[in-house]
């Protein structure tokens, strides 16, 4: 298995999953007279993140994980998303971008030291443990939680839309 | 980087933390004279699990997934767990059970079909596409729905918890 293969793709699902599940969550908002923006200000915990940033999060993690372990600079967003729209067009932005990512560079990076921002220090790791171990966990740590407040909340989603569109054969 | 690499020490990882978290809320619910059970019954909405099936089914993934991985039976438990006590015996069962797969046996499951129960279905996934996008987005959205519902009852868990004790230098 590759590194490019354990990132670029698993982004790519994990966001698109979640973009569907947001259009689920703008659907029973409308069915039911919610505004949007009750939703997207909802958190489980008042010094927990709202759905909002857990999304501008997810994001994040497959941006800035994928843009490292290709070696270039990733880019910079404005988090001034107010609405699911918005939220959308923020996922669209990130699957388009890292689809961008150059495979080979990333196959490359498994041994190379990865450094980033961490607060107000630099965490250092090889670039298959920051893969394994900071960028894919924290990636699915905010999509789980965007899914875990939307179901708090009432929307019908399931571990499928979780999941998204992922290359399986039922039989 | 290696299948095994992607499964083993990620699966032992999450698991630790996960364990470590549960050190926390049993702490917590000592100091403010609540029934741990209440914890462990805990859910986020009437038909999601509680926080008992969400540590279960953790470690299920882990077990099932590494095993099918290495071409084995999973070993199977029989769900009877009632404090955090024997929760985190699940926890540390399974941790040992992982470190015992064949890492050699993962690292060659790649390409070969894995074929496991999907509710009263089988799924069928290539190794890799079964690690990448089944096995470990289940496993961290078991471990993230557990922290989050600890979170939502006041347990005082922050991120790094979530994380555990990962390879990284701080500068």
């Amino acid at each position: 298995m590759s590194m490019s293969n354990a990132s670029i793709p698993v982004f790519e699902i994990g966001l698109n999953a979640l973009s569907a599940v947001l259009d689920k969550a703008e659907t029973y908002a409308a069915a039911r007279s919610i505004d949007p923006a009750t939703l997207l200000s909802a958190r489980l915990f008042p010094d927990m993140f709202a759905l909002t940033q857990q999304v501008q999060s997810a994001c994040d993690q497959a941006k800035n994980g994928g843009a490292r372990l290709a070696g270039i600079d990733p880019p910079r967003y404005e988090d001034n998303e107010k609405t699911i729209a918005e939220l959308k067009a923020r996922i669209a932005k990130t699957v388009t971008f890292v689809k961008t990512l150059d495979a080979k560079k990333i196959d490359e990076s498994a041994d190379r030291e990865i450094a980033f921002p961490l607060g107000p220090n630099m965490g250092h790791m090889r670039g298959a443990d920051y893969l394994n171990h900071f960028a894919v966990p924290n990636f699915y740590f905010h999509v789980t939680t965007a899914y875990d407040i939307l179901r708090h909340c009432g929307v019908e989603i399931g571990k499928r839309d979780f999941l998204g569109t992922i290359p399986m054969r039922v039989t």
